[in-house]
């Protein structure tokens, strides 16, 4: 019991929906009404697992809403997807995440009366997570409403060191005897998925459900339920180990029950006051995804096994070690705003708890803590979610890059679908050189976007993913993943850019791409999508660079890949020369870069007033209506800006960020994190930090009213991101690290460190200087500002430089060495 | 019996499905592969009552297909649309033409043994329509499976003097007796409608029965079915009168039955060789859209008794009547081409017998002769059907526009749904002056587009409508409709211009519309299609001086306009304002009319080989690609040529036209018709007549292979247009009718009729001369190429001038008197 910890002395604060802590997250009071935002914000999942954090004994009726669930990441149904006017190439088939069996309930009657959150008395409450501990933590005391109290305490986690299992332990306390008690531990095979209206953001568009139980039984303390999907044909392992203590005088009673797809052990006893019940509860989850189909139950009863033989006690002990290695590397600390501080971590707490790390998953928009966009996974993960553990846990972001290689196989399949190059028509093979393009979202890999304009024409995914494969080579020196696996990828995605693309003689020979849609979905089916082709030449570069290295340094892997993949010679050639004639066009009249060929010509939204305030235009305005207009739902131009930034001088920068930042809703929550980089490098601090503040605490604070279908895991990771690259000015670029710090004015310092080559650095910025230590590793070299640090030596090797104070809006030096007085460079 | 005329003589010729005979269809042997196709041919209609071709005693089994079915024109369900990844403001409800109960089936038995066509032997058969009697024949000599010879002779009328009537005789003579006979008279309730597969232009994307049984009797003579339809709230009431006469020795004696929705008035005797037994139905359907409930059933009655009084003889005699008339102002004669001659009249019987006269119905792109495109209306109606109704049968040219100004409401509605100036994000009522947009597709009036890139995008829609009203008004004097119900249409329909519209500085200040699709659904989603703006001039040009003209000629009805519709005073001014700055650009490189802002920029499509000519790119490339590159359809700008001649020069034309033939496929039916008409005005004759060619027996010769789900009205008026548009050069531009007749190089002459202002002229063009004739009035003047001609005096008016002959290509002259040393004016 931390009961005199965490009842101790923290208020709710400014407004804030919880109380202002640095490490955890705390709820005092139980308020039905938020009751299903708290169950998304106090979700546990260890990247395969995931739960909400609905109470064990679920939370029903009297108006009020629940949206349970337990997911497993990777885990899908698939259904045909029926057009109401259906055309060639359309996405066939739809996946979405499934709700699994709940595993977590536990009943408790106190006389035969049900207990429940609803009736009664709730005399103390308080619930808890510890971003160190990773346990959910609840303390109750209730009065009956026949006048009787008890005290409830649970424990609850989702193991990070084991994948397939949870655990959660409940403890009953009789404090007014003497009363009959019963425990009852449920694995409730009754589930379905929650259903979406008109806002696709919300769920999925699946109803009852849609699980076929082929077996369920009990036997001694383990209840098991065998489940098969209808159309993806997997097959799942719902398992629960139950152990009840009992501490009283009284007998333990124990039955079983067994009604349809709900089991029950239930545990009876006669107690006196100040006697204890506990249930202590193993689940495991195993599925055809990860074994062979005659292993999953076995495999889930190992899981058990090793679970209940660990013990809850020990799998705490687990749990708090693996996230003290966890935030050793990734913790970012903020001192002077508590509430940064709690955002920021909440929020790396979950990107943690939702990242597939098997090589065969990956993150949802929503993680593991809801249904909303079906459980897709988008091009988020890279943009967003990537950078992050890359420089945190690398190991992580290399498991990221191979599902995408995984589904290299599929991307190739989609690409004979809607390449023109496969030429359908002629019922030949299609074209072997097709390369591959990626599915804007998907499960299991097949492409699953139903509305191809904001979908499947978001063929920027390609570039995305080859961005991230550069920026893994560059920030790792892993080499050996290039040339196995990334290779292959950036070259087969590279060619999609010459099947869609073509040079334009009334463009002066330039290479365009037309009829794509870029980041910013208020636009579609455009023309050169500035952020497109930007992201295109990128890619074209990388991949004639690859494939020429590949050649040189692996040239029999080379030739069985070129082989495979039916490589022509002068493709790389090819690539180059399309990289270089790439159409990157700039308004002489306004000096900016043009989100397209037409968004310049459109007139811009009118934002009289506060009309549009309510929220985001498409859930108001037919899409031909926004389309039409000069509005913005996200970041496009400007992540350009950010992500290929070599390219552009400050001024470019200022002045595109002036322009778009006029026409933009930030109705997507990609948005304002990326400007809020962009803002802090063009030295626009205050605006940096009031994005940086709109990203930072979005689900903590429900800000788009609709974090209780699921966290917003691309705007966590934007975080991360608006410190490091912000803040901190944290840049790699053609190999070299760049930092370009400063330090918001509330705060009086921040610090997080970057993996960088297996090396350690935390970087440390207060007001007067920035400090740079190398945790681990031999010797590293960067940038500050402009000026070469190499640090050498490991543990105490650090570097003190000045961190440039605030000068006007437009602060921040470019190609200007701002400390240097006080730098020094120490050897071991 | 006309079996020695019908006989006699016709044969296949020249790889036509059926004989060529200018006056018929006929059909020679019973051929069930072709029945499917053959069902659709020989169906008829009257506007309102539409049956498929198909055979009394059906056609199943036997691996042969049978589409059967009966229509009533504006007769639908309607179904939620189910979207897999919904937005604001998508059409919300489908709408569909369905399939009502079958009330000609027959039912045939010898010995208790059902006849059947693929049974037995078939001696003799034949089956014709002859367009100037309507009624469909049938003549079988068949040997039953045990030996006997039976003749059985059908005719078959839907009539168009009885809006709710059809009726059919059916007589049996036994020619091997004795054997046992048994008739049945059926109506078959039980029906549902085709399913759609992937191709959209098939059916209707709904299954299983719709129609809901309320009521089923047999009482005296008569059967009748009350349905009721689920969601829009339809009673249908279908009703069967039926006699039969025998004119044996034995005894007939009758029965009757009813098996759930199938009931049946059966008539049995045992025959002798040369006896005969003769069964007349009459059948009427009327539905709640005509008659207030509680009186449909008795209408349907009151219609029975209307026809069983008339009696069968008599409604084939005013059937003649009825087609005598309407061919006397309609009939188009070619002499030296039998086949097109057939083709022609094929398609104007069809488009008789397809179009909805009652000012709450139009005419479906597949008519009432099938399920495609779920028969719905679309702008076919007004661009391709209209001009042919409009020059020969005006009232039901005014009865189409009547069926938009019924549907203004649902437009204004809709408007609001789509407009930016509803601005629903504030709640506040919608802007009163918001106008009209009219539905892509429709039955109801309500939009069903569910694709809205090629659906609500087209906004064309309203310009098209327009400019029908406006030449309603050229063609027919008729003030007080657009007094009462035109302006209203033109002026709400041209406020949307003013919504999706603006002002670009970029091109210098011009007016211009952006997000929109043009008639080539093979590009989608583009800026300033030229189409649409240059109607959408043309449209603004019209409503100022509607808007003008009304407010000076009737200031009372214009006032009480202006408050009902908020019309501002300045609006009309507006209009002008955005007519005048329409953006129309030029390509000054290439001097043509770029389709939109990005056509010209974009990848011409390869056209290697073969490869495409196995159907429409849009059933073999996702639509990305389609999108993506320099290929059409069907005619864009050339229609805008066209409907727009004035505002070209032919040099212009001839540009547009080279450009833009080279990169069309006319994978749509409306397409070969433009470019042919455009053809003969720019003087590439040979191009003319085979794109004549290509839709004239489009239908007939079943070329673009799915003829069988329903005819193509559009092109079938597009063949009308090649005649009078195309070869005579017939133009009504501001209210002057000219002619710029020339001779097919095949044809020995031809010759039409066209109505202007209530009077009747005949144009008649041969190798030497032209002929036009006042058939009916007191004067018409109109231009003969560019000379002025003036008819005065009925009936023997007559006028004789030159038709050019050809010279080279571009023949055709401009600004050039062609005639004038024969012609000659006569007066009464």
């Amino acid at each position: 019991m931390q009961m005199g910890h965490t009842l101790n002395g923290f208020t709710q604060e400014g407004g804030y929906l919880h109380p202002v802590e640095p490490w955890r997250l705390t709820e005092h009071a139980f308020d039905p009404g938020s009751s299903v935002l708290n169950e998304t914000l106090f979700a546990l999942g260890n990247g395969y697992v995931g739960l909400r954090g609905t109470h064990e004994e679920g939370f029903t009726g009297h108006g009020y809403r629940s949206l349970d669930g337990t997911y497993l990441n990777g885990f899908y149904e698939s259904d045909d997807i029926q057009y109401p006017e259906p055309a060639y190439g359309f996405a066939r088939h739809q996946q979405f995440m499934l709700n699994v069996p709940n595993a977590k309930v536990v009943r408790l009657y106190l006389d035969g009366d049900p207990f429940s959150l609803l009736l009664g008395v709730i005399e103390q409450y308080e619930r808890w997570v510890d971003f160190r501990e990773g346990v959910l933590h609840r303390f109750i005391i209730w009065r009956s409403p026949g006048g009787k109290r008890l005290q409830i305490t649970s424990r609850r986690l989702v193991s990070f060191t084991h994948k397939h299992l949870f655990a959660l332990d409940y403890e009953v306390k009789l404090l007014d005897g003497p009363a009959g008690i019963r425990l009852a531990s449920v694995l409730n095979g009754m589930v379905s998925n929650l259903e979406t209206g008109d806002d696709p953001r919300v769920g999925t568009a699946v109803s009852g459900p849609r699980l076929q139980l082929a077996a369920a039984q009990i036997t001694g303390k383990v209840m098991t339920q065998t489940h098969r999907t209808q159309h993806s044909g997997f097959m799942l392992v719902s398992a629960v180990h139950t152990e009840c203590a009992f501490d009283g005088a009284g007998t333990l009673d124990s039955e079983e029950e067994r009604i349809r797809q709900r089991l029950e052990q239930r545990f009876s006893a006669q107690m006196q006051a100040g006697e204890t019940m506990r249930l202590t509860k193993f689940s495991a989850y195993c599925t055809s995804r990860d074994f062979p189909e005659d292993r999953v139950l076995a495999e889930a009863r190992a899981a058990l096994d090793e679970g209940h033989s660990t013990g809850f006690s020990a799998l705490c002990s687990e749990q708090r070690e693996y996230l003290a290695a966890f935030w050793r590397q990734a913790d970012v600390e903020i001192a002077g705003d508590d509430a940064v501080q709690q955002g920021i971590r909440f929020n790396q707490f979950h990107l943690l708890q939702s990242v597939g790390r098997d090589g065969k998953t990956n993150i949802a928009a929503k993680g593991l803590t809801g249904e909303g966009y079906a459980g897709h996974y988008f091009w988020d993960s890279e943009t967003y979610v990537f950078p992050f553990f890359l420089f945190t846990k690398p190991d992580v972001a290399r498991s990221m890059l191979q599902f995408r290689y995984e589904g290299l196989g599929q991307a190739r399949d989609r690409a004979c679908e809607v390449a023109r190059s496969c030429r359908p028509v002629t019922g030949e093979d299609p074209d072997p050189a097709i390369g591959a393009l990626y599915p804007w979202r998907t499960i299991g890999g097949e492409e699953c976007s139903a509305y191809f304009p904001a979908g499947t024409a978001q063929y920027h995914i390609n570039a995305d993913i080859a961005y991230s494969i550069k920026m893994y080579e560059e920030a790792t020196g892993d080499t050996a993943f290039i040339m196995s696996q990334g290779a292959e990828i950036v070259i087969q995605t590279a060619r999609i850019w010459m099947d869609i693309g073509c040079y334009v003689a009334k463009r002066g020979g330039c290479f365009c791409i037309h009829e794509v849609t870029g980041p910013d979905e208020y636009s579609a089916l455009v023309n050169n999508n500035y952020y497109t082709n930007a992201m295109a030449k990128l890619h074209l570069l990388y991949a004639s660079e690859l494939a020429a290295r590949l050649r040189e340094r692996e040239p029999d892997a080379f030739r069985t890949l070129a082989e495979r993949i039916h490589l022509r010679s002068d493709e790389p050639a090819e690539w180059l020369r399309a990289a270089e004639l790439m159409y990157l066009p700039r308004d002489e009249e306004l000096q900016i870069h043009p989100q397209d060929d037409s968004f310049l010509y459109k007139e811009r939204w009118n934002f009289d007033g506060a009309a549009e305030d309510v929220g985001p235009l498409l859930l108001h305005y037919h899409p031909l209506v926004i389309y039409r207009y000069q509005v913005c739902k996200q970041a496009d131009v400007i992540l350009a800006l950010l992500l290929l930034g070599q390219w552009f001088d400050l001024e470019d920068k200022r002045r595109d960020f002036d322009y778009y930042e006029a026409v933009t809703t930030h109705d997507s929550s990609l948005s304002a994190c990326i400007f809020g980089i962009v803002a802090a490098e063009i030295g626009y601090r205050d605006k940096a930090y009031d994005y940086f503040m709109a990203t930072a605490r979005l689900d903590l604070d429900d800000t788009h009213g609709n974090t209780e279908t699921g966290v917003h895991t691309a705007a966590m990771a934007g975080t991360w991101m608006g410190v490091v690259y912000g803040f901190a000015g944290m840049r790699l670029q053609d190999g070299t690290l760049r930092f370009a710090p400063y330090l918001p004015e509330t705060w009086t310092h921040y610090q997080f460190n970057v993996r960088f080559h297996g090396e350690l650095l935390r970087v440390h910025v207060d007001r007067g200087q920035t400090v740079y230590t190398l945790l681990e590793g031999d010797a590293l070299s960067f940038l500050h500002w402009d000026r070469a640090i190499r640090l050498r030596g490991r543990g105490t090797a650090e570097a003190v430089v000045e961190t440039p104070s605030r000068h006007g809006d437009s602060s921040g030096p470019s190609g200007q060495e701002a400390g240097g007085a006080q730098s020094s460079e120490t050897g071991d």
